[in-house]
C-alpha cells in the first residue's frame, strides 16, 4: 500500500510546472494576463474531517474557511469558489452554511459539480481562486537566517472546541466549527514577510515545513506562543491543527503590523529543522496532524 | 430528501455572480487581468462514474478528459489542473494514467489535496483552468432561430464501450475508458458558434439544455447524427452520454470548419424545447443520463 507520503512524492514528480511550487506550498500561483492567480483545493471527508452527525452548516463554513485560509497565507484576495458536492440527507443545512460563508467572506460561488449520495462517507471538495495583492507572492521557502518568526492568531482553540464537541461538555466550539481565515491580515502582511503559511496541521509541524522548504532551522520559544487554550494544554496546543493562524518569518527591522506576535527566530540550517528553546523536540510525539 | 434538481436550483440562487453564468453552463468564465479565465470542476465517484475494479489508470485519464472537454466547449486552452484525490489500493495505476493524460493533453498539474481512504466508495475531484481563445466565450444561451445545429464527433461509442466492459465481450472499450476532449476543435469553432456545449449526458438531453438556455426550440434530424455505434442502436446512442462530442449552433452562412456535421435547426421557441424531425420525443423515455 502506498503511503500518503509516497503518493505525494510521486505527485510531486508530475507537478513540475513552476506554478505548482513543487507541491510544497499552500497554493499554486499562476500568471495570467499580468495578474498572479492563486489556486488552492481542499477536500473534506466525513468521519475524517468532520464528525458524523455534525451540523452540515458548520461543515460548509469550514470547507470555505480552510480554503480561504490558504489564500490568506498568500496575501491573496478571494475571487471565487468552485464546489464539488456529494449529496447527503442534510443538504439544506449545508446550503445554509455555504450561504453564510459566501456572505461573510464576500466571495462568489462560481460553479462546480454535484453528485448523488453513496453508501459511504460523504466527500466534499472546494477550489478557491484568489488574486495576489503583492508580488512576489509569499511562499514557504523564503525564510533566511536572522529572520524573526511570528504568529498571527492563536493555537489550541480548535482543539478545545473539538474536545467540547466530542465530549458534549457544552464548552465553546466556534474555533473548531467556524474558523476564521485571516484574509485581511494576510494581505497586510504579504509585503513584509520572507515566508508565510497557514497553521492547519499544528504549529510545530508547520514550522518545520517552512524550515525544510527554506533550508533553515527554526527555533521557537514555546512559552511565547499565544494560546486559545488553557496554559496546562500548551504542549498539545502547539501540535494541534485546525486553528488557521498565520505563521510567518520576516527580516530584522521589517515593519510588521502589530498583530504579528514574535515566537522565535530563524537560524542557519543545523542538524534539526526545528528547535524549541534551542533543543530538538522530544522524540516519539508527533509534531502535528499528519493527514 | 432534496432532489439533485432542487439542490442545483438552490445552489443557483447562491451563485449570482455573472461569472457563474447562472450555473447553466459547462464552466464559469471570469475576467482577470484582461484575460478570460475558464474554470470547471467535475467529480467522479466509484460505482457511479466508474465500475469498481476498473483500471484506475483509465479512471484518472477520464477524470482529466471530462474536465478538459468542458474547456473545449468554451474554446479554451487548458492552463492547469488541481486534483482532489482520495487514496485507494491502486494509486500506482491512478498516477500512471494521470501522467499519461497530462502528457497527452499538455496540461500541468498545479496542486490539490490528498486524503486517506475510507470504508466507502472512492471520490475524486478535478478542477481545470483554461484561458479563453475567443471572446465572447461560447455559452449555451446564444442559439437563435434560423441557426443550424451541428455535431463534432460521434455519439454511441461510449455506450458500446461500456457494454463491452460490463459484459466482458472483449469489444472495443476505448471510447468509454479513454475519451478524447475536442480541444483543438473547440478552439477552431469558438469564433463561429452562437452556442456550444459538450455532450456529456446524452445528445437529446444536452440539445434540450441549449434550447432551454437560449429560449428556442431545437429540431434535430436523428438520422443525420454521426454514430459511434451500430445503426440498430441509433435511438439509444442519441440518449447515452460520455462521448464528449461538441454540440453547437451557428448563424446561417457561418464559415464552420468541415468537421462540424449538420444535424438540425433552431426554431423560435414553440410548445416543445426539443423536436425530432418536427415531432416531440416519445414520452416516457429519458432524453439522457440525469446525474
Amino acid at each position: 500500500m502506498t503511503t500518503e507520503f509516497d503518493l505525494i512524492a510521486r505527485l510531486r514528480s508530475l507537478a513540475t510546472h513552476p506554478a505548482a511550487r513543487g507541491l510544497n506550498d499552500d497554493a499554486a500561483v499562476l500568471s495570467i494576463g499580468g495578474q498572479e492567480l492563486v489556486v488552492t483545493h481542499d477536500m473534506m471527508v466525513e468521519g475524517m474531517h468532520w464528525l458524523t452527525g455534525q451540523d452540515m452548516a458548520d461543515v460548509a463554513w469550514k470547507l470555505v474557511a480552510v480554503n480561504l485560509s490558504d489564500l490568506a497565507a498568500k496575501g491573496a484576495q478571494p475571487i471565487g469558489l468552485v464546489l464539488g458536492q456529494m449529496m447527503g440527507a442534510d443538504d439544506d443545512r449545508f446550503l445554509e452554511g455555504l450561504a453564510e460563508a459566501l456572505t461573510a467572506f464576500e466571495v462568489p460561488l462560481l460553479g462546480g459539480d454535484t453528485v448523488g449520495a453513496t453508501t459511504g462517507p460523504r466527500a466534499l471538495g472546494l477550489t478557491a481562486l484568489g488574486k495576489a495583492t503583492h508580488s512576489p507572492v509569499p511562499s514557504r521557502s523564503g525564510a533566511q537566517p536572522g529572520d524573526g518568526v511570528f504568529l498571527v492568531g492563536t493555537v489550541g482553540g480548535a482543539m478545545m472546541g473539538y474536545e467540547a464537541l466530542r465530549d458534549g461538555t457544552g464548552g465553546e466550539t466556534a474555533a473548531y466549527l467556524r474558523p476564521q481565515p485571516l484574509l485581511a491580515e494576510g494581505q497586510a502582511l504579504a509585503p513584509f514577510v520572507s515566508a508565510m503559511m497557514d497553521v492547519s496541521d499544528g504549529l510545530l509541524l508547520d514550522a518545520s515545513r517552512i524550515a525544510y522548504a527554506s533550508t533553515v532551522t527554526i527555533d521557537l520559544d514555546p512559552s511565547a506562543v499565544p494560546l486559545g487554550a488553557p496554559e496546562s494544554r500548551r504542549d498539545d496546543a502547539l501540535r494541534w491543527g485546525d486553528d488557521y493562524a498565520l505563521l510567518l518569518t520576516a527580516r530584522p527591522g521589517a515593519k510588521l503590523p502589530d498583530f504579528a506576535w514574535p515566537i522565535g527566530k530563524v537560524l542557519p540550517r543545523g542538524k534539526h529543522a526545528l528547535l524549541l528553546d534551542g533543543n530538538p523536540p522530544a522524540d516519539g510525539k508527533p509534531l502535528g496532524y499528519q493527514h
